[in-house]
């Protein structure tokens, strides 16, 4: 049985909370070894200080971008940008959100969500002595598909993925499927519970006590595809572009 | 609280079973208004009869590919295909089975998935009284991301996206994160307690009533981005390759 609920009255969370304080109280003794807290990264961002004065979110999303990977204007004569940032994300606006944040500033993300992560479970295991696992989650959209799931982009002290490599299915066969990402799976349950438009910004998932462990396990790091893995590392317009220019120059060149 | 199970003693699934009988049993009387059953693709295909022989897994996959989205070849010397398939879904194999199944036998996925779905559904209320949701999932795997994710690909009586539209976060500012996709959050949580190695191809979710209506909601058909909206309708390589010879051409042409 999995169970997952939100927990109640986290309080508005400001740079330098100490947010395994904050998680502690609102647990109120509610946790046990093998929970999984999911901690939405904008909290953690609040606590580490990540909101800068921006007048321009445009102009934040160009900071936080590392490569343009699509672009595309909207309808509304808006442009979306897919982006790759820092951590090596691929999301919208490079994760810089300017929901929930005073006027003329945006929230970045943490620097590090992976090291928030097992801050988080290391604080949490010392203060409450259980061995909980954390998972720092962000909304992310997808290729292909509409709409928005809760992903991990931190993990410290639990699983990402559930290594079934060499595991044999009911008859005995090798298993096609072979990483299920459980973290992305636990984000998505916990965003079920948290919901968007109440401050709910932390869940706990209960049941799946075998992907906690050590606080060093691979963080959600390791679920970014590496650029030269990827078939999509690029939108289709833009490697469309490259490839008419690099064509063009191609026959230009002939002697 | 969310609480997800899956329901034990379900048998294996052959053409033509009747898998509301074979859901109810197992329940054995322990669903409620409200429930959301995710049942695995694999045993609506199967109870379907969509079981084909097939010496090669790869003339099954052509057969079942509507558009080719990227491919490359792996290190171990096959190709992987990333393709569209007939509803639209863009998959790794096409949705392409040959794991559980006989040997010179694939599964192919549900013809309808959504009308699968709310045909259990509009059973399942019938039988049982109770008005529940169905989704059908399958195991994707995604762009940017490593790993696999299960995601819904019918849907019966249940929202597939939680539409936040309009709605206003707790600074009373509008939701910057505007359709969350419940289905697969709510399939993404199945998988958590379905896994992959046993045999548990239906599991309950409960805790998002809210979400629980009219058999003919929108299906899991409306998840899949339109060809034009979907900025990565084309793997990188791919979109080159055409630039490539479109340029190439272009400056052919000039007189």
């Amino acid at each position: 049985m999995l169970q997952a609920w939100a927990l109640e009255g986290i309080p508005e969370i400001t740079a330098g909370a100490d947010l395994v304080a904050v998680i502690a109280d609102a647990a109120a003794g509610g946790l046990a070894s093998g929970d999984i807290l999911v901690v939405t990264s904008k909290i953690v961002s609040k606590a580490e200080g990540r909101i800068i004065a921006a007048d321009d979110r445009e102009d934040a999303i160009t900071a936080e971008t590392v490569r343009l990977v699509a672009s595309r204007v909207t309808p509304n004569g808006s442009t979306t940008r897919i982006v790759q940032n820092p951590l090596g994300i691929v999301s919208a606006a490079a994760g810089v959100d300017a929901s929930n944040t005073p006027q003329g500033t945006v929230l970045l993300l943490p620097i590090d969500p992976d090291a928030s992560a097992r801050a988080l479970a290391t604080g949490l295991r010392a203060l409450l002595g259980v061995e909980v696992g954390v998972i720092v989650s962000d909304t992310l959209g997808r290729a292909w598909r509409e709409g928005q799931t809760d992903s991990a982009i931190g993990a410290g002290g639990v699983q990402v993925f559930e290594d079934l490599r060499g595991q044999l299915d009911a008859e005995g066969r090798p298993l096609a499927v072979t990483m299920p990402c459980v973290a992305d799976e636990i984000a998505a349950a916990a965003e079920l519970v948290k919901g968007k438009t109440a401050r709910l910004p932390v869940a706990v998932v209960r049941g799946r006590a075998d992907l906690v462990g050590a606080i060093d396990l691979p963080g959600a790091r390791s679920i970014v595809r590496a650029l030269e893995n990827d078939m999509f590392r690029l939108g289709a317009d833009e490697a469309y572009a490259e490839g008419f220019a690099a064509g063009a120059a191609s026959v230009r060149a002939r002697p």
